[in-house]
């Protein structure tokens, strides 16, 4: 379909679930998709480049974002400050990309509010066992850090139903698929063409005279 | 996903959108996908067989099936009497396939009311010019055949929004492609996987004892 607009896609699911590597291939097979880039007050991981995983901010400068309303979602998340600024989503929409919004629950649901056109996608994982295994192989968290992202598991899945899409991420490379063909299919339904169907109705108009 | 179960897809068009190659096109490539047969009261065109293109039927045959309820809709089109047997694609999609019906306005739209789980599919040509052009060579019908099809075509416009999805054939392939990601990304809607949310939360109770 010509011209066809950029959806705003919002992905969420329990860490573990493998969202982050989801993503990070689905970007680089697919090139109409950009990631879009949080501003956070957490410190940088070891690896993390500013501006590229995130951009990382000060408290008072994500205060002042807020205020400013330069953000189109923001939530806190044990002790620090996440959230999306408004002008690079925007700027990439405007070239045509679906932009995707790796973000929690909290601001899922502004974005649903103030976004409605807004695609909400869950990764979960193949199962609860397994996501603990995922989560006990990274081999970088405490079993007190562990039990506590199960336990922020069990209230996130408490929301699963204020999204629109399911993928169950059990092997990378169909989930990549199994997402492609969630977000390629939302671009043809019926109500995000209603500019496309006025014109084909005058079309209609000219080429049939009168009643 | 495991245990997926079938979809019930419904595919209308104007006449000369190219519903039925692309539909062909289809199921020929991916095997997941079942077309429905309709029973109709029309005579059989050169090269039609009964019980492939459609079950050819009397119409007292008929009017019996729609007295038993044997029919999920039924419509009248040109004369004659055109409908979808419930048994054959209940049995198709007992097995786990997604079956397509290839049917009018009237029958999509008693489709929706009857099992409101069904997607409904609108088939446009990428312009009116075009639909007039692919009818004219077609070389079968008569110019007044030909503006029927098109006062039909304004008809049948003014009903796009009832359905979901809109599919523009330009280009077959591509269209094959678009029509394939958009049932398989309906596969993922949240409200199609209820069954399988539940048991991850009875899991996550089970890991996760007390609050």
């Amino acid at each position: 379909m010509n011209n066809r607009k950029g959806i705003l896609i919002v992905v969420s699911g329990f860490s573990g679930a493998g969202k982050g590597t989801l993503l990070k291939s689905l970007v680089s097979k697919y090139k109409n998709y950009q990631l879009s880039i949080s501003a956070t007050t957490r410190s940088p991981r070891d690896g993390e480049e500013d501006g590229r995983e995130y951009f990382f901010v000060a408290k008072e400068k994500f205060e002042e974002m807020i205020s400013k309303g330069e953000l189109m979602e923001h939530a806190q998340y044990v002790g620090n400050y996440y959230g999306t600024p408004k002008k690079y989503v925007e700027e990439q929409m405007n070239q045509g990309k679906d932009v995707i919004l790796e973000i929690e629950i909290q601001g899922a649901l502004q974005i649903k509010k103030n976004y409605p056109d807004a695609l909400l996608v869950f990764v979960m994982p193949p199962s609860i066992l397994e996501l603990k295994n995922r989560l006990i192989h990274r081999g970088s968290e405490t079993m007190d850090l562990i039990e506590s992202r199960m336990d922020r598991a069990k209230e996130e899945a408490k929301g699963i139903e204020e999204y629109d899409y399911l993928i169950v991420n059990e092997e990378l490379d169909s989930s990549v698929e199994e997402l492609h063909y969630v977000i390629e299919g939302a671009h043809h339904i019926t109500s995000r063409n209603i500019e496309w169907i006025r014109k084909m109705r005058e079309q209609l108009n000219e080429e049939v005279k009168g009643e």
